[in-house]
């Protein structure tokens, strides 16, 4: 089975030692990207995962392909060429003070490619699940056009294609994204909708921006679900990701699935938090990896909550744990005892 | 508006990673101190700060200056000369291991200086506002006669006084701090008094020394602060930080201000500590801050509060927020979730 | 007073800055080994502490050597020799995932030594006490012999043995450990059983598995610590850590001590764990160090106590806290306030 | 005396520990840029120096901004504004392999400005000197022009315009560079011209381009001095750095200048080399700091000569060297030992 | 076209900034071993390369794994399963002081694999050619074997086998590797012999020991290789490295190939080297990518020697240079400088 | 056989990666100091030695004994008390910009310590010989005083004492220094003298001061020498070391000694000089060791020649070699290559 992923990785530039930005002298330097997060654990966990982007030709391109490389991810589709790699900083906050994201990504060598350099018969052939985030069409109208492109493919060939719609406020408007949104959802057959995207994506409320209370929200997030399905007839899965985010270290994290029209709740972690990037992006592969696997609900959206969590535990993006561990935490008896 | 605050500024070398001093093989060099502190907040803040003090003509007195100016303090008073650069040694305690600070800061150039290096005449031309903390008249009796002097001057020149009384009990006894604070305190419109510094500075009962209850002492500290008002009626605002440190990691911080009369209290924060150090002086600089920029009195404590806690996120002596982060947390909607 | 102790210590690589072991690029390299633990603990102390093992003859037992000298351990009776250092990497886990050991121990130089190369006669001249744990018998045939040798001169000349059971799943079936100790326990005077150790290694049930509730479970562990007790009358004390181990960081630690007849309890300590290894062995070292210097069993069992919760604040496996620092902590009235 | 510089400064990432950009898990962050590199030479050596760029309005600016003032230059004209900051990569070659660098710098705040953005009345009002590198106008058209309305302003209030040609072939190809240059020459009265600038920027025949042999073609370097004095006859002063580089670490270095129609020859230094880059930039504010301090012919030169070598023994852009040891160098007697 | 290297790949142990083991409280983890280094260069120049070894099935193999897809190895015919991954500890030399390297290989994976676990008709299939060093057979009897019978398979189905004689004196005796190579290289094409190969792995004098003068004696490497071609006539390349090492930093390289009767010398290159390991890997990774493209003999040592001495500029076994790198320091003319 | 050395140790706090003290934002502690130097070698080379010197009774300490302990130096004469520990932190140069060392050693314990608390007496029992430097003498008039009646103490029971006069510019002026030394001179057997220490410390004209000619000036050294052994004819043994400094990487060593009236000459190293600090101590440590062990005059120079220059090749202020290195490299055939 393989999964083709569509999206934008970048450089990430971390500070280290929970240094802020202005005292940095030194800057920790991995990948990360919503669609190569999700291609990288996919990969992990033993399913064939392709990511296709566009790197610059220069070295900062060929470190993006190693590293994806080094995962197992197929690069062979990477397209290569344009100006630059885009980069984001990430200064991890503390406490009462949040995480700060700086973003150089404009002008990148993905949000300039063109829809043309992305022939879909090609690229689809042999792929057998379409995955790509609000982020993709987010980026320019060519990329929109190429996502537009490439569900049209799917689905006249059958290929399934999960959406997280990962509304960013940074690159789009809530009415730009739910003017495209509403012309992508008819592709999508799962879709993952976290935090603000439903109201900000879809235009359906579900979420009050409180993140101090994400989960007592539920009813509403289930609500919301509903009226996707009930607009979107072809989305048989629809999942989202719940939290209460108490500090930057302290959250509770849960999670709910609506599929065939019954809900699937996830249990509730109390976690400790290392780094709250990319535990959507855990847990979008969490639910494919179940899809691809015939996983039933319950045992889907636990193993993609469990992996999710797991995430929270890990610095960088990309959500570096094997199924053994995601099980463990599943089945978890002991708790977090050594084994020695 | 020009603030001049009075102080040492000493290099500080703190063991990395959490290590002990026994295993550390490298320290992390950073400079900090009570009143270059406050004056760092106060120009990252935007208002006109200008450190004095005195740095040995070596390197390390060049990087002291170039950490300063740096964050855009005025440095053009500081003297040069004398022998060494005071330096503390920092080891960041865990859990129930307390923070361990060993002082080598004997034979300073600050604390070798004379009285007579300094001619406030000059110096306080132009100045709107006097800072010192109880620290720069422990260090010696010169400096204790020049603290004196510069209030005589700023009393006849009436420019407003602001003190930390920042007791150290590893610099003065209490018998020595309140011969010495009683004669100052006349020149003080605005207090800053926290923990034992009633007691050990003023000879005025406020806390049990038991820091793992400060807050339920508020009305303790109140009376205090009446008794302080009652015997200096100059000093027009009084204001302390009230903690429960539980851990050196886990801790809730409130504030409480007495000003012309009417007591004003901070909202309360629940804190997961990166460095317990400086929260005082951040403080402090908030409160000037408000007093600088004509912040009515709710408004100034809440900022000074918002500014203390931020601090404590924050590794190093030096508070490297912005103005708009205080905001964001005084006015916290939805917690502390990433904007991206 | 001289304590012997006889084990194994490894070179140990841990991942910098909570990476995982597939993210590292750099590992911090310390030592440790459950004997060697105890002989610095008790060396920092002040007492005599000797360890006695086997290093090959290589540049990574001298630094072994030199690790041990630094902390004032007598090494001169250690043996060089063999082919290879015993190696564990450690992958510290954060919040709901575990820490990891990679163990590769297997033909090191302690492991493949023989009982001949111990000729304890000469060994234990002017030995006040003997102390091994439940590994050095796991690792090999030779060295169960060697123990057993050790302990019949124990025996014979009046010399107290204390023996942590420290059962190790890795090492030997319950099976295999029960039927070696309970050869080795009617040598033994002092016994330490934590979590496992009670029915893994003797064969007596106590605790239930669970990490997350070792504190409720005070009552069994009581009563197997009297079956021990009868079962092998010359053990006049028998003490045992129990936990609750909420998640990486959030624990809560107490313990029990039966000494000629009457429980002895801890007080309980909610602990933020930097590192959760070696607490048992700065335990034992806390109960040997009562035992060496005469404590009554309250402060003994208190003593040891805090100096184990003080090793989850430090990294590395050696505890390298002082004498004040747990008397403090015993004794604590004011918390972890900095003194400055 | 006050001198102003004008171009980029760029964010610098190069790679720890001699690395390859793919084998970096880190970058050491500094700033650097040719014009930027001036005016911290120059405010080390005591000048009046202010740096005017643009820098994007976020904490890459910042910290940008920080940078200059830590080494007190004038920060209070850079402007605000724009998308990003520029970055370069750099990769330290070794021996036979040359460094590396990776611009990323389209699209910067700087290369995006307007020439309205700089209203040169203000700026230059009390300015005694105007420096400018090949570089700014090499950015953009709308940068030749602010640079052009600059060197107007000069030319009518008699500031002198100091400029090195700093030929960039990444940036501009040698038609577009002569015919720029050639229209600012005529208001140039200070030119710094190295290696291949002579022909590329200028058209004039100098250098072979084998950075080999630099020195031995003295003679050819001094034939284009004068031809460029003879068209550009307000230029009095033309000077240029010569080097032998036998590999990254091994080079020769000297430098000739003609002033007022006599040559002055610069000493021959043999260096091991720490960083090669910014000698020129070095040298260019030595030679700026003899103009401004009124130094003979042949101190100006080697004082540069001085403070440019002692730029490659130093890592980062910046000549983070103080006057004393340049004087030390020019004046070297028993030369490298420790003074202790 | 695809080549098959086999052999062990270890965990590599490295003293960071130029510690000793005695100092080190870090150590850098990178992989690296003869057969692999190959297989990496020829992958990142493009040409298809398979690693064959076996790894332990816990998170080092996995590593080693990671590291091998990086640079886009095919590491899908690797075994997993045995106890260990063989290390080796680095430490870098310095001046007179030789570079140091502590093997810990005894009991890995690989080298208590048997023979039965290479099924090379499974494994050569589509391989073009076959790539072993003299450590293999030289680390047990099994992996003896399975060397006999991969050349076996190769010489009936005619393909190409490379052997690099790679003698290692801590792992067999010269009267052991005569024994063995005698036997093997009857099958070899293209032989690799430095230093004291050719007497130790094959008992034909070339070379007196002497690194500091290694070139001077380029005859009698010439004869020992027309002695090699004389006795294995269906070996029809055979090259040798040659270098004055005149200390751990300084040394001089050149290298001679015998090709179908036919020699051809390389250029001589004076290097700085960064780290003195694995040059003869990429040297023969050069000579096996000249093989498998086609060069001519005189490009294909030039290529092979420029390759093998831009490894002496990387940190790591791993010789990180692209083709262009190799090309452009063949082709040098103006030298090592930048190009910006 | 047993040595006790008499001096001070320092902490020492070196930027890393050869940044600027204005650079760094890390120091790398370690302890230095000339007598600790000898003391770390000889026992490290397998005498028995002693360091004798006053630490602070604070954490650092702890450390310095620490330090000394892990490489089997006996510290149990160590004095603890006063206020504080010498610092020196040290910025290596690069080239020709010399390395700088800013001292702080000011005030320390060791340099305010009185004559009074060194009990000659019981510290000299069985001690075999006694070893200082002239610089402790020069910390103060109360350790001449110590030395002086150490001095004393050996005379009468014939204790040979070694001296190296190690000149202090920073310390004492020459004039200060001969009156001292040349009160002890009397009674030193063994005198180890560099560069000016002859001219300053003896008031004997022996080098011109320049450090890039100093190899030539054998000759005047000599005549220096013989002029002390006629001044002093107790002294039986008078040794030199000789460099050519050309940069602060490249330098020619060498040295000769007279003992018993003949000169015995060591071989010339050419050296890439890792970090110039302490090659005098560890040549004074060769000659002791040489001494102790009944050496042959000419195998007791190029010993500590030998000794010395490795010294050369690593960081920090203790020469890490062992006896097998030393004798690599007086016994070099091969030269630096690895040993695999």
């Amino acid at each position: 089975m393989k999964i083709l992923t569509f999206g934008e990785m970048m450089l990430r530039l971390k500070t280290p030692n929970n240094e802020r930005i202005m005292q940095a002298s030194q800057f920790e330097a991995t990948y990360g990207g919503a669609e190569a997060n999700v291609a990288v654990s996919l990969a992990s966990l033993g399913d064939g995962a392709t990511f296709l982007t566009k790197f610059p030709d220069n070295l900062l391109g060929d470190r993006g392909e190693a590293t994806l490389a080094q995962y197992h991810v197929d690069t062979s589709e990477i397209r290569r060429g344009g100006t630059r790699m885009g980069i984001y900083f990430f200064e991890k906050g503390a406490s009462v003070r949040p995480t700060n994201v700086v973003y150089d990504r404009a002008g990148s060598a993905f949000a300039t490619a063109t829809a043309s350099e992305f022939d879909w018969e090609n690229i689809l052939t042999d792929v057998d699940y379409f995955y790509f985030s609000g982020i993709t069409p987010a980026l320019s109208a060519e990329l929109e056009l190429a996502v537009t492109q490439a569900c049209q493919y799917c689905q006249i060939h059958q290929i399934p294609v999960i959406c997280d719609l990962n509304y960013r406020a940074k690159l789009w408007s809530p009415e730009k994204a739910q003017a495209t949104m509403n012309k992508l959802m008819p592709y999508v057959n799962v879709c993952l909708a976290h935090d603000e995207d439903f109201v900000s994506s879809l235009g359906i409320e579900a979420f009050d921006g409180n993140m101090r209370h994400g989960i007592e929200q539920k009813d509403q997030f289930k609500s919301a679900m509903q009226q996707v399905v009930a607009k979107y007839p072809q989305c048989h899965t629809i999942a989202s990701v719940l939290r209460d985010i108490k500090s930057v270290e302290d959250s509770r994290w849960t999670a709910t699935m609506l599929h065939d029209g019954k809900f699937y709740d996830a249990p509730t972690y109390q976690m400790h938090v290392m780094e709250g990037v990319a535990a959507g992006d855990a847990f979008g592969a969490g639910i494919v990896h179940g899809l691809v696997n015939g996983f039933l609900p319950q045992e889907q959206i636990n193993y993609a909550m469990a992996a999710s969590v797991l995430k929270l535990t890990i610095t960088g993006d990309l959500n570096l744990v094997r199924d053994q561990e995601i099980r463990n935490l599943m089945n978890d008896h002991g708790g977090v005892g050594m084994q020695r």
